[in-house]
């Protein structure tokens, strides 16, 4: 019983980072699809703003032993492969 | 023994965020002290930053339900108050 509510708190710590890192992946989607260019300084400052708050969160989990940091981090790099990829196709277009 | 944990957890959460409420405020004290003026848009962003980064953290044991918005909101409103005594006691300077 114990172990399963702690398990229950680190799946839900885990989702949440996912899906922050997700949200993050689709603001910027719109960003490239409506608004600006990525040389624009709005675009960094959005993007910094936001990594921030969610490396801010992973912290936050890390330091309640919620994660690892292994795990903070695997999430933090697919997220950046994500945005490259995003990236390259603009570059593409 | 369940219910342990989950207290436990919750407390930690608290506790890290008062430790972080409370980094803000001995930044901004010795930024005061040492730096800029609170007029300085240094003063401000450094305080926009971390006021941020620690909403984040809140927002984020909200949705892991380790502590309740209102303990968040309580949490935040004493360290307004504490940065308003603060910059009080700057302007009488």
């Amino acid at each position: 019983m114990a172990s399963e509510i702690v398990v229950d708190h680190r799946e839900k710590a885990i989702s949440l980072l996912k899906a922050d890192s997700d949200k993050i992946l689709k603001l910027i989607q719109v960003q490239m699809d409506n608004l600006t260019m990525p040389q624009c300084p709005l675009y960094e400052e959005v993007l910094d703003t936001q990594m921030f708050g969610l490396s801010r969160e992973m912290d936050f989990a890390v330091r309640l032993g919620l994660i690892t940091e292994k795990e903070g981090k695997d999430i933090l790099s697919k997220l950046e492969i994500e945005l490259s990829a995003l990236y390259e196709a603009w570059e593409r277009n």
